[in-house]
């Protein structure tokens, strides 16, 4: 749909942009005016000249048509492992009198990380409880303060249904908080009706915004100014140049800033979200369903050593695909080398990306061919592919 | 010194650099080589190929010289607010028994309101209090776990006297901690002579790496295994492509990393640190004091308007000067107006950054012209001055 738009190196298909998305072509004129005519001639004075200050909010109310939020609840900064624990905090802010964090084992680590990390800082008795993602409907209780789910799981791509999932949460009093990092850009959301308090998610994978850009957070419209942030910075102060010693937040999504905004990222983002002006986000899903399908059956028919391990019916799967092999890691280094690149995740998933911006039919037909080959003559045997660390 | 390593726009003298460096002229090309060799061509792969995994710890050992610091004590990321955050929540846990955060007055706002956003997040007992900079010695006490102080006073210039005071915390039992904002770049620290358990500091204003470059932390050698990290991301831990669901943290200074780093910003700090190369700090400590005092000496002479609020004594001062004035902000709009950028802070203080870096004896000459001119013609009640809002 946009390929031109994206830098590709020659020969390569590349299925990992689940993982980091390309660059697009516009992101390095744009970082270069950022360093070379604002911060090079402007110095100081491109905060309010250039726009610097304001970035975080404007750039969300970008974003937030992208995954069905209205202006004014999404801000970008910081990384996604932190705006986890600012929703988290702010969720159990919200049920002092309830002790559990609910999440399940589909989760990214990260969030458990941040979960485990936010309840040995916090001195009274919460507990981090993780259960099957099937379970975690059976689970939500009047324990339970906030279920905190990552939409698409990073290894088989399994969707939960957010909007089911929350209303079951709302129905116990439980606050929803959802990870979309492997949503947004991926597949339509629709946070604004499905009412969930909070949302956190990344953009450097769908959203192609480049390694480190910035994580959004979302609260729900009422929370933006009744939210309690934890990690009150001070641009997230209602005043921050008014240097006052007593911290007072902002009355608006602004609340959710820290400190001072990576202005090089933003500028990467910025741009990677012009892609987005003329994209509907359901076209995306459409033909991202139709590119996953024929990988599907297509690995099915060549490669029958691989086991399918993502849901089979596309409506539970969000934008990758990813098969079993006892091999994996070995057959995922041979299909780098032949110029396809996904990526293994432990203990023995291969993990294919698969978004209509810059694949095509003809990259998922080619790529098929170059596994089935790998399979064929059993490459994943080479040496050369077994022992190097892996870093993805 | 490197004048000619900086961009500076014509007829602009720049005495600013404390709140935002200017931009040093390899950066742009670094970036560049970033965006386009690295994520343009390497793509995902670039995470080990390009080195951008272990960015974070290799700046943490280029920096570590330029602040008294030795190697792997180091590490870059996020933003000063966070880093602020992760050092007083680790310095709470090391002292579970005592109750008090010990700040001062002189500490730059956004430390008091992380410290306030964690004490509310904590569901124990505890206070921050804030005193006045010289009686803080005077509350160390064995109620205080932490003393958490920013070494220069973001108004006045004031130094804090870091080895005695460290001394007198640790005499009380009580954890050090500094923020090095205004000091990291523009005067030597002797991190570990100091003996300081924590420091952070950003690398935006002396250290010239950008807007919204990464901060940095320091733990003591000793705390760079056992320090506590509050904010427990993927990327401190021990094994983080492991995804193992449970949080380990890394048995080195990585473990105070959070989340995914800000490639782009690291790699123009990456390129602002390679001035450290041949520089001294020393050397540059030794002109900037000539600086400020010639600066100081000319301002008392041709604008007798202006009283000077920083310490008069040189090795109780910072890299900054400020005098106050009754029309300081509109002063200030005129002075940047005929090129000489200083900045103004509430409520009447004006704010001059000096450098040998970028800045030599003429300028501090020109500067005082230009102010001298300003000062004689009462430029500050020219009304284009008044009411311009402020963000600097």
């Amino acid at each position: 749909m946009k390929k031109d738009q994206f830098c590709l190196p020659d020969g390569v298909i590349y299925l990992d942009g689940n993982s980091l998305g390309p660059m697009p072509k516009t992101v390095s004129n744009r970082v270069q005016k950022t360093l070379t005519d604002e911060w090079g001639q402007l110095l100081i004075s491109a905060w309010n000249k250039a726009g610097w200050f304001h970035q975080p909010e404007r750039l969300g109310d970008r974003l937030a048509p992208v995954i069905g939020a209205p202006r004014g609840t999404v801000v970008l900064g910081d990384t996604l492992s932190i705006k986890v624990y600012q929703a988290l905090a702010a969720s159990l802010a919200m049920r002092p009198e309830r002790s559990v964090i609910l999440s399940d084992s589909g989760n990214f680590p990260t969030d458990l990380y941040m979960a485990e990390g936010l309840i040995k800082t916090i001195d009274r008795q919460l507990q981090l409880k993780v259960v099957s993602p099937e379970q975690v409907a059976d689970h939500l209780d009047d324990t339970v303060a906030v279920m905190m789910l990552t939409q698409v799981d990073y290894r088989t791509g399994r969707l939960h249904d957010m909007a089911s999932l929350t209303e079951k949460a709302h129905r116990a009093g439980v606050v929803a908080m959802w990870d979309l990092a492997h949503s947004a850009g991926a597949l339509p959301i629709d946070l604004e009706g499905c009412n969930a308090e909070f949302a956190v998610g990344c953009t450097y994978k769908y959203l192609n915004a480049g390694p480190g850009s910035p994580a959004f957070i979302y609260t729900r419209a009422d929370l933006a100014i009744e939210a309690e942030p934890a990690l009150s910075g001070w641009m997230g102060h209602a005043a921050p140049f008014a240097f006052d010693p007593a911290y007072s937040p902002a009355l608006s999504i602004q609340r959710m800033r820290v400190g001072t905004p990576p202005v090089l990222q933003m500028a990467a983002l910025d741009a990677a979200l012009d892609v987005w002006d003329d994209v509907s986000i359901h076209d995306i899903r459409k033909k991202s369903i139709e590119l996953c399908e024929l990988f599907i059956a297509e690995v099915e028919k060549q490669c029958p050593q691989l086991k399918l391990i993502s849901p089979r019916d596309s409506a539970k799967r969000g934008s990758h695909v990813s098969f079993a092999f006892e091999h994996g890691y070995a057959a995922i280094q041979a299909l780098i080398a032949d110029g396809v690149v996904g990526d293994f995740r432990a203990p023995d998933v291969m993990r294919f990306g698969f978004t209509p911006l810059y694949i095509d039919h003809n990259d998922v037909i080619a790529a098929v061919e170059i596994l089935e080959n790998i399979m064929t003559n059993e490459l994943w045997n080479n040496d050369k592919f077994k022992h190097q660390a892996a870093v993805t």
